[in-house]
């Protein structure tokens, strides 16, 4: 017989995979799963729905019905312990008579912080908690960066030639990467709520941003960053609007005109700060977002907004798509201009992982020498 | 019992093996590898030894002797029939008394040609050709392109961060990649015969360009290309010219003075042609390293010279070196300019192998779309 430990490890990894089904589908809720489990059998099996309720608890409760009493509860994050729209999850676990909670991680959220845990020992229910921590914090490392940080998680994407090249001079940019690397982009798009990316690039792609091909409830919200909103209303952004919200982060001296025609047509316009006026300030604009509700943004670029992200820190999580293709030094760069003077001011990553994604290289990295959310 | 075809693989693979350690050691010559067996026992390994010689036939029957007879030798290459300092090495495997000969590629030398094959077969040894031809091709492809297309293998190599810069703005560039990648280099440029910088690299970096820490028997050549040998005379190459043999690839105008300083230094000097006299002609360069002898050579940049090799297709292996750091645009880009118009004109080259390399990444590619050697 396996020992408890190795039990609990097992069925909280498949309460973590079900969990993460929620990534990008549940803003500004955690993603969480669940598993309800009795003499080794899964009873019900839940995750986090789209638009963030119903809860995992809700959903893996129903499916077990009444054989949950005396069942053991697997879930990634201390169960809810407020009333909301419905009744808390600690008080249906408790009521449906489920005899023990394993859970992975305690809820930041002020509105639960312990509360869940607590309610359910109160109630009389066994409690394991902080079994697979580290993994259940990185699954909803989205969740905990707008709780405790205030603002989403950031993915910086970047698909470069091998010389850091993006485009010819003349702006000729399809296709550097092959349709495995821009099939990865559109699932990574779908496990994030947000695709963000710089006036520039807007202008220059006139780019849809949704997410195709993938079959999902929810579009990622789509968000550009144009201190002036200069953004063609002729735009796919603009004119099919109804595909996906659209919001515009913009400076205090945005046009009126601008603003008025974006918002007419239903966009969401959001104002934050401009660094001396000049560029908007990145962590204004990430603020914003994550009191906006989003807990994790996918930056595609351009390569100033890029820039002005790692130069500010805020980088989470940089994504590397590398062609085999040299563009030369006049090809357009991924990263825009950082005024580094000095190699030890320059942002490092650790290698995450690494794949062959097609005829390319897809490489994750994350901060280096700084502790993950 | 296996079948006989998968015994001949076997040995053929290790004779391969044997064959690579020559690689950067034998110029002109190719690094072969040889395996004698009987009764599957192996009896004699031997390979091209540095200098290019004594042959690796030749090694493996001092270490076979008398029970050589009957046996079976494997060669990676035709063995030689042409007598030159020492007698041919189909003719020592035939006074051997070795029965059967598995070789797998014939040697497009004039002087051999499938005269070695020929000659075996005509002293009553029974000939198995072709066996791991693909392999074994690739093995030595420096040396087949030094014969068949006049000019050595080249790799080129570039080290970057995951934007594609290889120095800050104000030049520092120490250290982009890991210690583990830069042992790495030294061992690339140990696996071939010589190593090839452009003068902005030369004059930038002040390189040793030499080979440390591996216990090497032969030094690779260092060669920098510089029209007008516009290099200073207090560098290392210079100074420390005692440590590697130099050459200097120059155009027809470079300067009288400091060429005869570098030669009274004792630097070899190669005239090559200049592209409308601003730059060294890539394959003029490489046409004279060719005749010279080279068969693989190791191109370290700079940006010019890379750009200039990749736009004449002249870059047979491209490895690259990705560090987890961001410069920015304002940063010296690993690839000078291409003058490219159009993305369909670009370089495009083939993931051939990917791995992590301490924190860094290392791809290696081949041309896409064109055989290989």
């Amino acid at each position: 017989m396996q020992d408890m430990a190795a039990i609990d490890r097992r069925f909280m990894a498949m309460a973590l995979g079900l969990g993460a089904r929620g990534l990008g589908q549940v803003w500004p809720n955690p993603a969480v799963g669940c598993v309800i489990v009795k003499d080794g059998r899964v009873l019900g099996r839940g995750w986090t729905q789209p638009g963030g309720r119903p809860h995992a608890e809700t959903e893996a409760l129903a499916q077990a019905g009444d054989a949950a009493r005396g069942a053991t509860a697997y879930v990634t994050l201390e169960p809810c312990a407020h009333h909301g729209k419905t009744p808390p999850c600690a008080e249906a676990l408790a009521k449906a008579g489920i005899a023990r909670v394993v859970s992975a991680l305690t809820d930041p959220d002020p509105r639960v912080a312990g509360q869940g845990h607590a309610r359910l020992a109160d109630d009389g229910v066994e409690m394991t908690t902080g079994v697979m921590e580290a993994e259940a914090r990185r699954g909803n490392e989205g969740f905990l960066s707008r709780i405790t940080r205030g603002r989403p998680h950031l993915t910086l994407k970047l698909a470069t030639s091998f010389d850091g090249r993006i485009a010819t001079a003349t702006g000729e940019s399809q296709w550097i990467t092959g349709p495995e690397a821009r099939r990865a982009v559109h699932a990574m798009r779908a496990s994030h709520d947000a695709v963000l990316v710089g006036a520039g690039t807007a202008r220059a792609d006139d780019p849809s941003l949704t997410v195709r091909g993938l079959g999902i409830d929810r579009q990622p919200v789509r968000i550009v960053a144009s201190r002036r909103i200069d953004l063609p209303t002729d735009s796919r952004l603009f004119t099919r609007i109804e595909e996906a919200p659209v919001w515009i982060c913009h400076g205090p001296d945005a046009d009126a005109e601008r603003h008025a025609a974006w918002a007419g047509r239903g966009a969401r316009m959001i104002e934050v700060s401009a660094n001396g006026g000049r560029q908007i300030d990145p962590l204004s604009l990430l603020q914003a977002l994550g009191a906006a509700g989003l807990t994790r943004a996918f930056c595609e670029g351009g390569g100033a907004l890029a820039a002005s992200l790692l130069n500010a820190g805020l980088v989470d999580e940089l994504v590397t798509f590398t062609a085999g293709i040299g563009l030369g030094a006049e090809g357009q760069p991924g990263l825009g201009a950082m005024g580094l003077d000095r190699l030890a001011e320059a942002p490092r990553f650790a290698l995450d992982r690494l794949d062959r994604i097609g005829p390319d290289v897809l490489a994750r990295w994350r901060p280096a020498e700084r502790a993950t959310t």
